[in-house]
């Protein structure tokens, strides 16, 4: 059976996951990302999918995989499925999968021995941008600091192309979550901060390293500041106060890439 | 006389300007913003201010330098102000401001030997960003080639911090202007490629050099990218296809600076 009409319950239900309006669920848009979060591993709950005369075979194929896995297949019309659509390009196809769990076991296993920390960063553009900029790099995982933006919000998720379905990811972690890869797991904590009182290029990027990068108007805040270990800065052309946060982090993150492959 | 009402023809001709429809005049809003627009000597056509019981002393000292400029100064109401701002930061002064000209001869007088290359990015975060980051990183100039966002819109401007202020910038470039940059002025273009020949660190970054970056979703058209000398690469972990435009310059121009300390 066709949904024909918006105001249909799971089509509700589905808008108020978009809205992260239902703990534990997630809203992944279009054939790109829905691809992704399938060969990730996410549980998948429901599929809504336009019903179109020209078939495209990318999208049949992920079809088939989630009719086979016995997900939830609701076949709807346009409208509505771009009614539901949080941009113009959803592609026609919508899935609701089961956000992944609290990435703390995860982060412990992977044995990486470079992190990304995020304090209160605020936009999802730079929130996501930074995921995928950290898998990119080599990072082996996301510890998101309580007060940071929702890493599996649909504007996060679009811009982390699918890397916030790959890496481990510690959310709402606290000031005592760092203070354990500090001391039980041995990670130095480096801070960006424009003051900082190291060239981020004269760090030795090869040693078990958590980079903490901080709110766009404000940086890491004071008491974790404290916490840290090095601050590092970028060095500026006079008359440029900062960076933008994902520019910064992505500057550091390749430089510790650069650094490791050189010694590998 | 104070400016009550929303539809004052001052007011519609601001809004026009903000939609980018009234050739040669921009639309700087904030304090930070416009402060940057009048220390670099843009020339101010008109300045919108709030007025309001609690004086805030930088603005004050704003709005004084303007006057004594002999600037049309437009108080109006905070409703009017609001109406007009394009966020709901406004902090009270929207600047009209004469748009800098063409940076042709601006970037050949330099003597820079840094510049970027913009093909079509459209993302008005990206390209502020980018504008913002290539100064830092000690470039001279911007080329922003035919198809491009525009530098001076108010998102632009608001990611771009006032680097769109300072730098050199060739709008509405062609290939042909890249060419006389190459031959004439001795300028190694090269273009970021996901399939580059060359790792981006191997790369002389010291010598005179055009970087070029693409549009988000198709890179470097093919034309200019077969005017390059080089394509780099940045060497990414497996899974990842790609790095945002933004990302990837800030990488990029940071490797050129890296280089450029050690070797001053």
């Amino acid at each position: 059976m066709q949904i024909t009409s918006a105001s249909n319950e799971k089509v509700k239900y589905a808008r108020r996951v978009r809205e992260g309006r239902e703990a534990g669920v997630i809203f992944i848009e279009g054939l790109r990302l829905a691809e992704e979060a399938v060969s990730s591993g996410l549980t998948i709950e429901a599929c809504f999918y336009e019903v179109s005369e020209k078939a495209d075979a990318r999208a049949e194929a992920l079809l088939e995989l989630l009719k086979g896995k016995g997900t939830s297949m609701l076949p709807a019309t346009t409208e509505v499925v771009h009614s539901l659509g949080d941009t113009v390009q959803s592609q026609g196809i919508i899935l609701l999968a089961r956000r992944p769990q609290r990435g703390s076991e995860r982060l412990r296993q992977t044995g990486s021995t470079l992190l990304l920390g995020l304090d209160r960063v605020q936009d999802p553009g730079n929130l996501g941008t930074l995921i995928r900029t950290a898998e990119a790099a080599g990072a082996g995982g996301i510890v998101s600091l309580k007060g940071s933006a929702d890493a599996f919000s649909p504007k996060v998720l679009r811009s982390s192309m699918g890397s916030a379905f790959r890496l481990p990811l510690l959310e709402e972690a606290s000031a005592a979550d760092l203070q354990v890869l500090q001391s039980a797991q041995g990670f130095t904590m480096v801070a960006a901060a424009g003051d900082g009182e190291m060239d981020y290029t004269g760090y030795d990027w090869r040693q078990p390293t958590l980079l903490l990068l901080g709110n766009e108007g404000r940086g890491v805040a004071a008491e974790l500041m404290q916490q840290c270990d090095v601050r590092l800065r970028i060095p500026m052309h006079a008359g440029v106060e900062s960076l933008n946060v994902a520019a910064a982090g992505a500057v550091m993150l390749f430089e510790a890439a650069r650094q490791r492959r050189i010694s590998a």
